[in-house]
């Protein structure tokens, strides 16, 4: 894809950058499509270690380097998980699923070790700080994955049931699983669309927060309806409708409104 | 650089990863390093919009888009954010810098024009999925930047003074500057080392979570203690010692001990 082609499928209409400023790095990022039918292609030997390494090369607050990624490829263990993931086959369906772990617990045993305390980790920010970092360097291992001719799609309802998730996945305490992600060749017969994002303006911001760049928002809404219908994708209503209905109230967080209980239960006080 | 000479800096030895499955982009994600240091070349004309557009295109949950970015440029807020997040001078330095924001309050304000509920928003989960987006775009936004030749740090310090920072950025309810990002060109006289990592496969787990691959800790805390001491980073000991005192107690969070508090002011009632 060009620049123009790429900023279109992605705005709606061709933002105009440099040509000069494009790369097949910014190729890789702008066409992100989130991909969840995939071919019968295994994803290739030292693939799996090229995204590790992406992520672990990737910002880590303090060099704590707070996480830690649990790649699952057994059957039955992927089909355990897509069942605690909301039912989504996909997740089974995926050669590869990853999941994305918040591990304050490595740095507690090394400290442990040399009978160091490490008191801070039971508070709000070292949890915020771990799953930031987990989500950073998701985010390389996803672009390496794309950058290989890989799709990825990442799985926000790994958050339903935490505790059976660390169950299955014999995690220790002060861990989490944040996220996950599926992982294979997209089939080439079920091709995923990119999916148009609200405007530019909209959420960047040049010195100070302007909420009056809200103003774009229902031509993007009528965009999303419109997208929704072609690709078939059962969702009533345009963006700001589908968008309400997912923040409506507890009812609509598929068990997440239970997550600082779970939390607590996994070791994490979050003072 | 080829593979071997990337994952050796990174690693301390040849991953020996399949040459096929290397391309410019892992090559980008694997020569990340964190620059403090900037030449005085501005940042060019439309690379501000590449990395928002990057930051767009990648996953976002539910598509609800709760993020936001501010750009700043004035020198003296860059100043005064220098100020407020650690003293740490190359925040001014930088001719950009971007805070990132958590932000549930487009959402808010989508749902209230149409007068729906969205109660949902005061919960854990919901904070979490913003700030989990917003770092997931930060880092294309990064690799986009990197790809482009610039280099970047991410500056967790942005959140030592919550409120402040938000009456800087002149923030409304439910938006919070979970980061920044320092970005200008690197100054080719000063240049930043590729970190080293903990081995692959202290992070990398199969199947289930195993806490005996922490057995190559002490020697890559050892590694640490070199790198510190090469790099004059004034650090003392290795890389538990500084990780452990990192973690140690609510003193050592710089500010962040009292982060609840401040997201609680800042509108997130965390439920």
């Amino acid at each position: 894809m060009g620049v123009s082609e790429a900023t279109t499928a992605r705005y709606g209409s061709d933002l105009a950058l440099p040509a000069e400023l494009w790369n097949e790095t910014v190729d890789v990022l702008l066409g992100h499509r989130s991909v969840r039918a995939y071919s019968n292609e295994p994803v290739p030997e030292g693939a799996l270690e090229v995204m590790i390494a992406a992520a672990q090369s990737a910002s880590t607050g303090s060099n704590l380097q707070s996480w830690s990624v649990i790649a699952v490829t057994d059957p039955e263990r992927k089909a355990r998980l897509a069942e605690l993931g909301g039912k989504q086959g996909f997740i089974a369906r995926a050669p590869l699923f990853l999941v994305w772990i918040t591990d304050l617990s490595r740095v507690a045993r090394a400290a442990e070790a040399r009978g160091m305390p490490h008191q801070a980790l039971d508070y709000l920010e070292t949890f915020l700080m771990g799953s930031v970092d987990a989500a950073i360097a998701a985010q390389n291992a996803a672009v390496a994955a794309e950058s290989l001719g890989l799709g990825i799609v990442y799985v926000g309802a790994m958050r339903n049931k935490p505790e059976e998730v660390a169950a299955e996945l014999g995690l220790p305490p002060r861990t989490f699983a944040v996220f996950g992600m599926a992982v294979g060749y997209p089939d080439p017969e079920r091709p995923a669309a990119v999916k148009p994002r609200l405007p530019l303006e909209t959420v960047l911001h040049r010195e100070q927060y302007q909420a009056d760049q809200d103003n774009q928002i229902s031509a993007y809404s009528a965009t999303m309806a419109a997208f929704y219908a072609e690709q078939q994708m059962k969702v009533e209503g345009d963006w700001v409708e589908h968008s309400a209905r997912r923040v409506a109230g507890p009812e609509s967080l598929t068990g997440r409104h239970r997550l600082r209980e779970a939390l607590q239960k996994l070791g994490f006080e979050l003072i």
